[in-house]
């Protein structure tokens, strides 16, 4: 891409000239006005230059903290969660991952309960470890165990037990940034207890749904996100390992060499389980990379196991179990596995797909 | 509704003008033109008035004439299949269930091969017993077994193998009729030996595709028909087990009281399995019947296992394993179980809601 | 594309296996069963084995045989039109153009009414000449004039009355035949006066929607059919002969050179104004010709003005205004321009489409 | 709704404790991490708090200071447009009229040419008054005319120059600070001079695409934007008089009694305009008003002619010639006519559609 060279928008001029000119962009804002020639430097770059940064949060630091926090605040009805937010540094001490995506901890101690309340913002759960906990989503208890991806699409109840003895700690993401800036946050409490305490080991929404390409005929229709409460460990583990036995067979399945890749889905129409939110995992064979790429909109990975590296906007990162790094809009990314490494992913993509905003690089840019 | 009532087209007329009337008329034939007033009533009835009629073909006469093929013709280049079609005793002697439906038992002996074609009528298998033969779907081996569901839709190049010592027998179907219908057949033959004759226990698009709600990154997009080559017994077995737990534990999840029902789905659309094909499977458990309807279209079932009856246009029918029987359009229905009963359906409804002709009526219509 | 070499589906055999093979086919015959190995060649030809034909009707006869009909068949109740059919000589005498599509001529004389009523058949009239016709499409009425093509959907009230003295005549196009076929057909009688006498020059539906690009905000939402009652011979004119002067300027905007084309469309989908019926508007200027092609599905073409030739599946016939010819599915067929040509054409390929059956062709096939 | 009672998240508790929170809450901030439940209440409020505030600015001022930037500051490459925003005052002086929305005075003197560029955010233009400037989109040229909605797509090619002695002014629309926000911004640099100068009546993209219903064989397909360049004052102004007309002959038509409203189409799709902005142009008849409503996202109206008043959030303004107001989300609003009140609106709906995050209420919320 040509490197752009705006020029400069007003000319030299004399010192007549100047002054008017200040007395004009003093009335432009006191009448609330403002030029777009001063401005479009910064509104319209040539592509995107976010403010957020490539950032990476260690498990082994989030963990202890979270742990901490449970040590010192309750949990319950006001505060709602004792979720912590990972504040990405470029973005001014706000509560956001990215733009448009939230992403933080959540830890629930032995025998605590989350209060129940459904809001517009959707949302989404991934299990780094542990098991336990129930969410309770519009009355249907799903069990949170390592490995599952479970969902909250917005407007539906939701709660939280741990029924155990251990602690319990998690990755919350959701669509808060999004939803906060173009303020359509519609927010409403629920009771206080949970609605059911049961412990089943598959929510009646799994029973109904997670079955592959089988469908319940009294339910069907398309809906805006996926009706699938948890998608299990053992399936996504089955999927990522058959792709690469296929690969070895000669066959195409895999994302690249080395590099099998799922996508979570809505069942009602193939697409994606929730409107704003994609969700992905990812498995590297040790030793292997993945494509160089840059991608619109943001994207937030967080490592479930194995040890590699991240090279995000060039600089480096080690990545280890659990740690959790940010891919801002528009900057160029790879990973490489040491050992054989599992990432879960999820990112913004949907939004910009809706609204034709997306676009996607592979490969460097040649730089001459 | 309103009886309709049609008036005569043609009022009475004196003897000269019926004199030249005939004459009209003859000049119109010789023309190749016909009047719509002589045939609006068979042409534009008030409601559907198939020629195809309600019946049942009997598993226990059709397995047995399927063995004499077996014995008397040759599997092979040319024939293609060795499929028996049911053909509608109101359709003229026409290969056809319904005006748009072929159902055929198809029969393979021990060690036999049915050559590779394609074609754009799309096909599934159902599998009322038996096990022992491969499909090779584009060049991947799918295993055939009791109670799965397996597709080749349209222009996916397609052969069997019986790598065992005992025959099998399975009800194909295709949208056939329709296709022929509309001459939009196109047809190419493959190789007469297998691409592949291994025979893996999951075929490799079970492995991409049978996951649920977890799709491949490598192969994401919609497609007009579903990638999953096999829906497992298993998986059918246990959605329509949990629809009626679910129903015990008093929550919404089956067709009617004690039915349940499940609709095979396309994972990249959340749709129907193929464009021109919808499938399902309904369980009824002992004494409990299906709501009495009429829909636009029509349906052919399969009883794969339990016994009860039917009561299509009026007439009752037993119903026993195997059983095959088809509702013609608008024709009213019910199913009755005897012992817990077990069905396979597959209809053409899909076509009638693409083109906003599907209606369908519950409940029994009023009669006075 | 290879040619097809079907072996013998059954080998010579000795005597008495014939003996039992024929008592096996009688069997079949006897339990309404037909094998697929006697029938696969007709059933799943290498491509489309219309039994329609390409037919051209002439407006120079079809016109004064309306005439006569008008004379001595009375139009009302019972009858409904007084609509003649053009029956594909092909097809067994059935009034079918081709095997979806019916096409007739109307003719309504003086002061003539003909009474309402719906079906589930979706209609349209094409106006080859002559105005004084207004139809009245659930209560709004619609002038009929030279060029226009008017909409009545299915399961829309219809009903036409001719309020001069002098009688008119056109093309009706309908999918009677695919209804009819697959048993989709309801109708209803209305009164057998019209709802709305009146003789506005634009119908409300035109004035609610026959603005370029402008929707009223009351009735936005998707509809399977469109909502314009009426497409007037002057904006497809303008839209032809725009067209082809930006050709003439050298920018993309035809079909081929010298070849304009309009598609009518539903402007709450952009796609197709009937879900079964594709509907066009074709001008050539004189000298030049249509590329060749083939298309899945059948089309009726009728000649506005103008006169050239159409050479369809190899057999050239001259056009004159009003002459009507039927093109059956995957037949080659291209149409030349003596003096400049306008050409209306209407065809099935929504179903096609819809179903995922559609092909098309263009250019011509090599024949090595 | 219940009032929203959020209690404390942390309960009085001991100084040691204080202390230790204090510890933790520093080492969150040095983690980049942020607590949720210090946040909830400002970031999943009950209902959306918008910053943005409601606000008029007056043509009556814009103008002037239009004319005056247009004597002080040139037009050209770097600073692109002499467009001048409306800055909503609740956004910290920031060039947005809401959090999504762009709106601004363009101005181009006699003779200037703004160069061509393009980028991948959403314009359109409206013109409240004057002509003489055409805008050349993708080679195109459009002219400008009182009245006229013009559209300019994402990665459009387009420049603008004014051909004759007089100024011209007109109101810029985009969604600048949607892209801004997410990143995803691409601009590129065209060619300083026009790539085409001629001044048609009509552009080539109009005498293809604004037929009613009639679109171009040639170029069919869906598209994310509408390919219709300037949709002209006197379709718009007959669309509404017609349902008026309608109204008043007694048939539905209008959004409310006395209120017509239209909005502009993507003919290809039968969506919105631009893929992050709706379109609109709405008639209210002398002492009607409009259904008090809220709505989900933000929007920006211009009154193009008449006079009335708005109510926005509680606060009364008078409404003139050209003034221009923004409704934050969800605040509740209506608008008065005192004569016949003619107004343009925009606004970001389709963004909140397409995310499945829009609501409206209409009618005034019960206070008790």
């Amino acid at each position: 891409m040509r490197k752009k060279e705006r020029k400069e928008p007003v000319p030299a001029a004399d010192a007549e000239r100047d002054d008017e000119l200040d007395a004009l962009y003093r009335t432009f804002t006191e009448t609330n006005l403002i030029p777009l020639w001063t401005q479009i430097d910064d509104l319209m770059p040539e592509q995107p230059t976010p403010r957020a940064r490539p950032h990476v949060w260690r498990w082994s630091e989030l963990y202890p903290l979270a742990q901490r926090a449970g040590d010192l605040v309750p949990v319950g009805r006001g505060g709602e969660r004792r979720a912590i937010a990972l504040a990405n540094p470029g973005l001014g001490g706000r509560p956001y991952a990215s733009p448009t995506l939230w992403a933080a901890i959540q830890y629930l101690g032995p025998h605590e309960v989350a209060p129940e309340h459904r809001h517009t913002q959707n949302a989404f759960r991934f299990i780094i470890e542990g098991e336990g906990v129930w969410t309770v989503v519009n009355g249907d208890p799903v069990a949170m165990r390592r490995g599952d991806f479970l969902l909250t699409p917005g407007w539906n109840w939701h709660g939280h037990q741990n029924v155990t003895e251990t602690p319990m700690a998690w990755l919350d993401g959701l669509d808060i940034p999004l939803v906060h800036q173009t303020d359509s946050s519609f927010f409403e409490f629920g009771p206080a207890a949970l609605t059911d305490t049961s412990t089943p080991e598959r929510s009646r929404a799994e029973r109904l749904w997670a079955h592959p390409g089988v469908q319940p005929v009294a339910l069907l229709g398309e809906r805006p996100s996926s009706p699938i409460s948890a998608y299990r460990w053992e399936h996504t583990d089955r999927a990522l390992a058959d792709q690469l036995a296929i690969e070895a067979e000669g066959h195409p399945a895999t994302a690249a060499p080395g590099h099998a890749a799922v996508r979570f889905s809505n069942p009602t129409t193939g697409r994606d389980v929730l409107p704003t939110i994609r969700a992905e995992f990812h498995r590297l064979r040790a030793r292997k990379s993945t494509v160089v790429r840059r991608e619109v909109g943001s994207s937030v990975w967080q490592v479930f196991s194995g040890r590699g590296t991240a090279v995000v906007g060039g600089i480096e990162n080690r990545l280890e179990h659990g740690d959790i790094f940010v891919v801002p809009s528009w900057v160029e990314y790879e990973i490489h596995a040491e050992a054989d490494l599992d990432l879960f992913r999820f990112s913004d993509a949907p939004v910009f797909e809706a609204l034709h905003l997306y676009r996607e690089l592979t490969g460097r840019e040649s730089t001459e």
